[in-house]
Formats: structure tokens, C-alpha cells, sequence
């Protein structure tokens, strides 16, 4: 393609800058600062760099676009209309309007181009590290067919979170020479100048963690096409581009403000800004003709590159049809559709703990779903979701299937998304539930995207014991189960584990957690009408009784069992429901959930080792809630449950209490 | 005092191991790599330079210890109790048993010279970067009087969880010379070598950071001794010694590896370890004559260094009284008896936006509280949280009382936590209520120690409109207050406001949240009956009526009184109940809740845009829900209220199809 003139691209940048606040001064709503101070880089990046096709986003070998400081969502709508994907100016017209396609930030699913949902700071940022980590692993497996990278901008907010840190740590030590960010430094943040809070050398941090890094003058097309030739070069290290760049660039009066930051320019900056920019006041939204041709010839040739990489595949699918299909398993994302009986042989019967048997699931489902990928953060050995025989990813063998995350809890939730978002993983991560707090973020935009990842929680309630209460969860079980979207499992014993996998791997659409248990927990005796599918209807009659129904989950539905025959030596018989999902439960029609739980019972029972008001959705405030409302405390777990009344005992003796 | 023999430093360090390997061995339960580990520096650094008197562990001018890795606790544990703190060897023989003062991990308050709550990697770190912060900032008001450090030891998983990153970056822009941290690098996790996942350059990083780093053996007394007195003389920069150590230091089959870390030795490797110590088998807790003798010298040389500041203060506190009345008021952090009528002053009862009128509250608090301090994580202008007048905390402005934290929500809880822990002042901090999910872990610890820190968080439902779901909390709300111990307020009106913020900061003895609007809330009429303290029962009744009882908080409860008009038009009457704090209010006697919310009524309603199964604890199963219970949209205030059935005309609606 001829090279644009100075004045052909200078034209191009101020197109986009006019759109963003064009937009954002329309919906009285938007940031402009980093727009306009970023299009020069989003401009040279999108043209000269970034592949892609806007008639297929979905396009398997395409560069990733993440835009980490998703505020900046008016730069992406830009762009991503002008360079003709699925976004009409109509759209851009209706920024940050109710069911537009231009939400205040990108969101995953909403937006064709949009490759993943930003604005909590420092979460694109991770999660790209976790598409980069894709592209190596899906490389390694497939070596030569896929040559695309990460690109990214990110902001002084996406350095300083913690979760970005973690994860930059992590991509050093992986060499993602395919992951390529622009740091947009414009040294100004919400409360003023970023010498209020940062005075770190960006660049020297992130060489110590194994970065490639470069400082540019994030306004010069020069500098920056430069810099990311060298970038994409480099292919042992990430690369971080410290760009200089002036924030509201090209606004005369607010530029290098604050205030430019969150605020449409007001109609008098605005219209000074087309002054100095030589723009025209009216109309608004204005695209010049040779802008537009500009852009169709960019676009011509960015379609003539995937065409070409279409013919490459046809022929390296046809060379290796066995190779071909294994590459469809990974797309797909598919389960047999028996996975659920060979989980449920894999598993068996006898008393375990819940992550032990978890263990047998992940195994024998890994074997045939080449797609699941998974590890820890640093507690593999106490949550048993390593995947055996696939071997560790690291920097040499990125074949791997088995992910070490470090202790870094919240990069792990990130890098889970992206791996998820690349399109051909099925990814798990795990670590205690009480470091699920470290995770939220990063959980809550999995249930935005509806991502496939498997959030596996051991050591689930304070029967963890002697690590105590800075270790026992309390408030988790509610805490997660009320994130819109999420299907959370705390299955009783191997039939109810097998088939929660079983459901993370073959049923799910989006985010499953399995909260599962340290110490062993006994198989239950289920009726011979049980079906193992009667898990997914999310709860199911145990065992039949009159006197009162004992709703119970994970470890404590043996506790129920328990104390229902304690309660019969005294005469008194009891229905025991598990509920291995709430969620799934909540989902059934009202007659099910009604001859589960009947809704007239002389006394309704909850038995869970956790916070329990929640509960009371189901069964009704005057329910007897067996939970663990307080902080626990450190001790051995059987002097836990009779000091906190867990034991079948003392349920079953606050059980004749209330029944007088 | 003289110079100990490598002999007698043996020995006492072997007797610090042996105490420990003892505690875990009867404990059946505990981590013994890292009390082995680290025995040396804690030896070297508790002999020679930390600054303290067992008899009062809360001196003001003592050096703070912070165990960044609790999971070492029994380290802490030996060393309290040889330096004659109030921990008898019965307590080191109860480690980790129901009811002892030694749990599985340190707990503050728990335990006399215990400074914090630790265990969750990356807190301890952080909240001690907070008590460095906090004995600058006395430095600053009060020159010349306290003259103490913070020392810590941090482990691999501190150093790589990204909250420990967050609070380096910013100890070092303020140049907390007075942080000196042991980093116990002992190149093992427990899914095997840091070089699985970890390979940065941790000093590189952290002089970037702006941090002093040493690299020293870990096991040389003389290289450890050398490397303290260097860091307590750099003042300037905070420091953090890169000590390569031996996990598990002295067994001879289980040091550097794995293995060593969570589990007890075992019988046999008890007993080979104690063999190579040349350490007696029988009896356990052993403890040499000598080695208690030299403590005793070293711990009244530290009582008589206390006891020479103490004769140092009282001269000061004479030569200048008023200063004296300062310095009690930060220490008593009491507030006027009457704060609450001059809060309510303050605020005044215009219609507004309740973050604005909690600017005007806090302004009113610190003019008359002088220990508070706080600051938001660089969204002041929205939060509104800035203390006037005070100046902004920077490192050439320590008397300052704005804390500016820069983009790290993680470490702005965290480091409040350790502000507060230092006891002469009342931290609080803010951001919007998504971002939230970013600082629980901290949060929970903050309940965990009942530490006095206010929590702020504006922009509290989807109504803060366009920047859309991304940053509309929905779930938030009921996470929080699942949290046990927290005292949540979602204030309605100016009234409601200024009770919230009088009680935190006046009645409050554990963390107070308080969720405040984005957009402007009208003021609440309320009966001739209403007593402003009724707030501080958590709810109350707003106006009566007999047809239905609507209970809301927060922006919702004018939408309730909005409805009942619309229903009065209709010819049903109801009544309006705002819950600004439904913890409070479920600590009241049962005869004043039923008072509010009759336990009989024809029809309950729960207006409150946040998911609401938890309000059935309250209100029943059957009650009607006007809650949010889906992720929000981007679109301004008005649409979204329509959209989501949240306006007056809706719920009115609602009651009606109800009623019939």
C-alpha cells in the first residue's frame, strides 16, 4: 500500500479524535482525555500492524486488540468503524444510550472487534497476557499456523493495580514475545499530576520482570511505527512501549489536565479544538472522503491477508486430517456426550475428599478434551487440579497442559479470561475459597463474558481446621453466589463431584466454581430412582422423611444423613435434600422445586458451614439456619464442629428443639 | 551488653527451631520451613534492633514486627515467648488447639505482641508499609518523640502478590526510610522452585521502586547484623534485605524442599534434625538454662530503653501541654459527645448527592477529630473524601491529612489497616463501590482486627448511569454485608449521612462501609417523632400506613416515599421504613424491629438496586422484591431506572398487581 502523506494521516488521527469527543460531547457522557491522546498510537498500530478482518472478528489467526484503559471506549468505537466492522455511525451517535452497541466501556459479545470487556484497571491488561499465553500454547500444539500477536494500550492505572503487576511477572517468565503494550504515559490521573502517588521508573520495573522496553514519543508516527517494528521483533519478551503522551491532546484549553480526563470538552473547547485543529464546527461526525478511501484500502488489504492465511489452512488441514481434528476439538470447546458416565466411573465411590475426587474428574476429563488447560496458584498439592501426563507449561514447553500461576490469585482469575477468550481453551485455576476474595474482579468479568472457565475452590469451609480463621471461609459461599451469571457446585461426595465437572466441561456457557472440600466426606446412599443427571437439576431428595425437610450442601450433606438417623432413633423422621447447586436449582420449574422443598413443612432446615441469610430465599426467614455466621477459629476440625454445632449431634438436637 | 559466643547464638537460635519443630510436631499441624529459615534473621533482628518492652506491648514507641508469612507463626510465637511476653509454654504447647493464644496463624489481639493479622500473602506487607506511613505522619505532627521502625519479614508469596506491589510502589514515592523488610528468599513454593513461575529480578524491581536492596546470606549473623544496621541508617528510602536462605534450615532430609513447608517434620525427621543440632530428644520445648539467662539480659536492656523514652515523654509532654492535648486526642481517637449535632449541622438538608453531602460531614469530623486521615484511590473529585485545609500526605508534606493512594484500591485497605493498627489514627478510605471487589481481603482483616478504618464507597448502584456495567455494582451490597463484623450504611438523605459518618467515627469500634450515591437524593420528611440517633438503630420508620410496608436504603428510599404518594392516590396506604444500616437494626431488640416491620402484614416490599435474596432473612420469602438482579446497562440515570423497573411508577405498579 502507498505510503499516506503526512497530511493524509494527520486527517486520519483527527477523524478519530472529532468522532470520540463528537460522541462523547453527544452523550454528555465519556472521557476524552485519553482518546485524543492515544489516537496517534491506536492510529499507526491499526494501520501499519494489526491484522485483522472486519467481515470475520472472530478470524482464529488475527492480532488481539486489547484497549486495557477501556474509558478510552470512544478510540475503539472509532476505529473500529472506520475500519468497517459491524458498527454503524448510527452507533457511534448513540454512545452510552440504553441498547446501543456503544456502551461506556467495551464490553466482550456486545461489540463485533471488541476482544474483551475493560475498565476495571488493570484487567485488560492481564487478560491479554492470558491471550498471549493462548496463542504460544496453541502454537506449540500446532507449530506454523498460527503467527498473530497481542497488542494493547494501557494506562498509568493499569501499571499501578496489583493485578497487572502479577501478571506482568508472569508473562517475563513465560518470554511472551508475542504480547506487545503501549503504555499511554501521560503522567496525569484523576486527582492530578501521577507525581502525587507514582514515582516508580515504569520502564526499570518491568525489565526486572524480563520485559523488553522501549520510550517513545507516544505522538510521533515515526517513533511509534519504530518502536513496534522492534516490539514485534523481539519474540523471547513481552514489550512494553513507554509512550509519552500528552492527555486531551489537541484541546487547546484543557490538554494535560485532569480535567480532560472523565468530562466531555464543553461546547466551546470542543469547537476551539476543530479550530486548532482545522475542523469543521458542523456537521458533527464528520468523515472526509479521503478518509474514507484511505480506509478502504487499508481494509482491502487486511481481508487479501486473511484470504491468503485461508488458503495456507485449507492446505495444512488437508495435509494432516488426524492433526485437523484434534485442532477442531480445541475450537469447538466440545465433550463427549457420555463425559458424564466416565467421570462418574473415573471418580468412583469411596470416602474422600471432595478435591481428591475433583483430582480423578480433571484427569480422566482432560483425557478426552484436549482443550482443558489448568493449574494453581501455588497450592497444586493441597488442590489436586494439576492435569498428569500433560506436563507443566513453561517458557520450554508451552505444549503443557498443567499452568503454575505463582501465588498471584487475581492474575491467575485475568489469564484464566484470556485463555478462556482466545477461543480454544477450556481453562481452570484454583486455590483456596478463601483467596476467591483475591479473584473478584477478575470472576465478575468472566460472568459478564460468559466465559468457559472453572474456578475450582478447596479447603471450602472453616473444617479446613488448624490454618484458622484467616484461612476459613465464612462469607465466600454467599459472597460468590451473588455474582449475576455464575453456577456455583459444592458437591457431598463423588457422584455429585463427577457430574459438577461434568457440567463445567460439557453443559456450561459460562462461568462454573466448585467449592470443594479439604477433609474426606463418605459417598451418600441415594434412593434407586436417583438419576447422577438429577445433580444438574441443581438439588434432589436424598432420603424421604415427614417431621422436616434438612437442606444441606457439600460436607454437610453427610452431616444431614447423620443426623437424620439420630433423629429417627428418637422417633422423629426427616427428609434430606442436597443441594449441590442453588443456582441450577433456582433454574427449575416451581413444581420441581416444590417437591423438593414443600413449601408448607412443619420445620425447614439449612445445614451449611458458611453465612447463611441468603438461604432464606428458599426456605423463608423462620427456617432453622445450621450455618457459620462468625469468623471460625483455629483448631482441629472435629473440635470445630461441635464448638460451632456442626455435628450431626447438635443439628440434630436445635432439630428437636424446634420441633418441641 | 556483651557480645554473645557463636556458641551461645547457636544455641539460642537452635532452641527459636526446636521450639518451633516441637509446637508443629504436637500440633500434627503447621509449617515448619519457613520458622527454620528464617530463625537467623529473626535471632539477629530481635537481639540487636528491634525496640520493644514485653510488659507493654502497646508503646507507642516501640519498633512494629510484622510476619508478612503468618503461616511461620510459631517463629513469632517462640520468639514472644523467649522474650518474655505474655505467652506461656503452655500456649506454645496448645499451638493451633480450640481456645489457645497460639492459632495457626498470628492474630492480633489474639495474642500480646502480635501487631497484625496475617496468613493471606501480600497483607502483612502492605499493612506495614500503612505503620511505617503512620509513624511518619506522627513524626511530622509531633517532631522529635517517637523514633521507631517497622521492621518485617515477607516471603516469596508476599513478594509476588500483587497487593505487596501496589504498597511498594507507593512507599517508596513517599520514602519510608523507616520500612526495613527481611525477604525470606528461599527460592521454594510449594508447588516446588520459584523458577516455575517466578524469575523477575526482585532487587531491580524494587529499586525501581524506589526501595533500598541489599543482597545478603540469610543463615550470617554478621552479614544480617551489618545489612539492618545499614538499612536502619538509610532514612530516605525504605529497605528490603534479599536474604537467600535455607527453607527448613537444619533438617537434614527435608531442608530446601517442598515437603518442608506446611507439614510437621514427622517422628524420625524430628529426630534426625535435633541429632544434627546436637539438640537433646527428650524433653521436647526444651529450653538451655543459658539461653534463658541471656534473654533475660536482653530483654532488660529493651524495658530500660522504654523506660528511658518514658522519662524522655513526660519531660516533653510538660514542656508544652496543649501539644500534650493533641497527641491524647490522636492516641484516644475519641470524638466530641456531641459530633452528631454538629454533623448534621454541617451536612444541612439540601437536596444532593449523599457523596457530596459526606464531603461536608468528613470536613465537619476532622476540623474537630484530628487523628482522622483519608483519601480515595485517585477518584477524590468523585468521592469527595479529601480532608481540606489538612494538605495532601506526600513525602515533603508527612503532617499532611489527604491520602492520595494512586490507582491500588488492594493497598489503600490494606494500608489503612495498618494505619489504624498503629493506633493514633482514624484512616479512611474511598473509591467507587465496584471497585470494592479489589480490597476485600483487606476489608475482611479490617473485621477480623476490628480495626476503626471507614470504608467509603460512592457511585453505589447502576444509577451512577453511563459508564454502564462494567462499574454498576449490583451484588456488591449484599457481599459486603456478608462479611461478619462489618456495619454497612446506605444513607438516604443529609440526615442520614451525617448519623453514618457520627457513628463511625464516634460510636464505631470495628470498620464502618459507607455506600453513598453518585446522583442527587431529595431530603427525607420524616414524623415529629424522629429522633436523628434512630439512625443508629439501623432503621427506622419514615411514615406510616397500613396496606404494605416499603423497605428501602440509600437513593431507593425516596423512591419508596415517591410511590406511596402515587399509591395514595390509588387509595393504598403504606408504610415507608428506611434501613440505613441493617446490621444495626438487626441488633436491636426483637420488640423495636417488630415495631418497624410488623412480623404480620399484608404485603412486604424491598426496594434496593442491588441483588436482594439476603433481605429474605428479614422480610420473608414472599416479600416483593424491587431489587437488581442482573448486571446493569450504559445508559444516563432516567432510562435505567425505567428499564430496570427501579422509578416510583413502577413499584407503585408492582404493589398494586400484589395487592390485587
Amino acid at each position: 500500500m502507498a505510503e499516506p502523506s503526512k497530511e493524509l494521516r494527520t486527517l486520519c488521527v483527527n477523524t478519530v479524535k472529532m468522532l470520540c469527543a463528537d460522541a462523547i460531547e453527544r452523550a454528555k457522557s465519556g472521557h476524552p482525555g485519553a482518546p485524543l491522546g492515544c489516537a496517534d498510537m491506536a492510529f499507526v498500530l491499526w494501520t501499519k500492524f494489526l491484522r485483522f478482518d472486519p467481515t470475520d472478528p472472530s478470524w482464529q489467526d488475527r492480532d488481539r486488540f486489547v484497549l486495557s484503559n477501556g474509558h478510552a471506549s470512544m478510540l475503539l468505537y472509532s476505529l473500529l468503524h472506520l475500519f468497517q466492522f459491524e458498527l454503524p455511525m448510527a452507533e457511534i451517535m448513540r454512545f452510552r444510550q440504553l441498547g446501543s452497541m456503544t456502551p461506556g466501556h467495551p464490553e466482550a459479545g456486545h461489540t463485533p472487534g471488541v476482544e474483551t470487556t475493560t475498565g476495571p484497571l488493570g484487567q485488560g491488561f492481564a487478560t491479554g497476557v492470558g491471550m498471549a499465553l493462548a496463542q504460544r500454547m496453541m502454537q506449540a500444539r500446532f507449530p506454523g499456523i498460527l503467527d498473530h500477536n497481542v497488542y494493547g494500550i494501557v494506562s498509568d492505572g493499569d501499571i499501578m493495580e496489583g493485578v497487572a503487576a502479577e501478571a506482568a511477572s508472569l508473562a517475563g517468565h513465560l518470554g511472551l514475545g508475542n504480547l506487545v503494550y503501549l503504555y499511554d504515559d501521560n503522567r496525569i490521573t484523576i486527582e492530578g499530576p501521577t507525581s502525587l502517588t507514582f514515582s516508580e521508573d515504569v520502564s526499570a520495573r518491568f525489565a526486572a520482570c524480563g520485559w523488553h522496553t522501549l520510550e517513545i514519543d507516544g505522538h510521533d508516527h515515526d517513533q511509534i511505527e519504530k518502536a513496534l517494528e522492534t516490539a514485534r521483533s523481539e519474540k523471547e519478551r513481552p514489550s512494553l512501549v513507554v509512550a509519552r503522551t500528552t492527555i486531551g491532546h489537541g484541546s487547546p484549553g484543557k490538554a494535560n489536565t485532569n480535567g480532560v480526563h472523565g468530562e466531555p470538552l464543553g461546547a466551546d473547547e470542543l469547537k476551539k479544538t476543530k479550530q486548532t485543529l482545522g475542523w469543521p464546527f458542523e456537521p458533527a461526525f464528520h468523515v472526509p472522503p479521503d478518509v474514507r478511501t484511505f480506509f478502504d484500502g487499508v481494509v482491502r488489504e487486511k481481508k487479501r491477508a486473511r484470504q491468503d492465511w485461508l488458503t495456507r489452512f485449507e492446505k495444512w488441514r488437508a495435509q494432516d486430517p488426524p492433526r485437523a481434528k484434534v485442532w477442531d476439538a480445541h475450537w469447538q470447546r466440545e465433550a463427549p456426550p457420555d463425559l458424564d458416565s466416565q467421570l462418574l466411573r473415573a471418580v468412583g465411590t469411596e470416602p474422600a475428599a471432595t478435591r481428591v475426587l475433583s483430582g480423578k474428574a480433571i484427569q480422566a476429563a482432560a483425557a478426552v478434551v484436549p482443550a482443558m488447560v489448568g493449574g494453581a496458584a501455588d497450592l497444586d498439592p493441597s488442590t489436586k487440579t494439576g492435569i498428569k501426563g500433560g506436563g507443566s507449561v513453561s517458557r520450554e514447553n508451552l505444549a503443557g497442559r498443567t499452568l503454575h500461576f505463582g501465588i498471584r490469585e487475581h492474575a491467575m482469575g485475568a489469564i484464566s479470561n484470556g485463555l478462556s477468550r482466545y477461543g480454544s481453551f477450556l481453562p481452570h485455576t484454583a486455590t483456596f475459597l478463601i483467596f476467591s476474595d483475591y479473584m473478584r474482579p477478575a470472576m465478575r468479568l468472566a460472568c459478564m463474558m460468559k466465559e468457559r472457565v472453572t474456578f475450582v475452590f478447596t479447603h471450602d469451609s472453616i473444617f479446613l481446621g488448624e490454618d484458622g480463621p484467616t484461612h476459613q471461609p465464612v462469607e465466600q459461599l454467599p459472597g460468590l453466589r451473588s455474582i449475576p451469571g455464575i453456577t456455583l457446585f459444592r458437591p457431598a461426595d463423588g457422584v455429585e463431584v463427577a457430574m459438577s465437572w461434568a457440567w463445567a466441561i460439557g453443559q456450561a456457557q459460562a462461568p462454573t466454581v466448585l467449592c470443594l472440600t479439604r477433609q474426606s466426606v463418605p459417598p451418600i446412599e441415594r434412593p434407586g430412582s436417583f438419576q447422577p443427571r438429577d445433580v444438574w437439576k441443581g438439588g434432589y431428595v436424598v432420603s424421604d422423611g415427614s417431621d422436616a425437610v434438612l437442606v444441606a450442601t457439600g460436607s454437610e450433606v453427610s452431616v444431614a444423613v447423620e443426623a437424620k438417623k439420630l433423629l429417627a432413633a428418637r422417633g422423629v423422621s426427616v427428609r434430606v435434600v442436597s443441594i449441590p447447586s442453588r443456582e441450577l436449582f433456582e433454574r427449575q420449574p416451581p413444581e420441581y422445586r416444590d417437591s423438593v422443598i414443600p413449601p408448607t413443612h412443619p420445620l425447614l432446615c439449612v445445614i451449611e458451614a458458611a453465612r447463611g441469610r441468603d438461604w432464606c430465599a428458599l426456605v423463608g426467614k423462620d427456617a432453622l439456619l445450621c450455618t457459620q455466621e462468625t469468623f471460625g477459629a483455629s483448631a482441629p476440625q472435629k473440635d470445630l464442629a461441635s464448638h460451632f454445632g456442626l455435628t450431626p449431634e447438635a443439628v440434630a438436637e436445635k432439630i428437636l428443639a424446634r420441633l418441641g
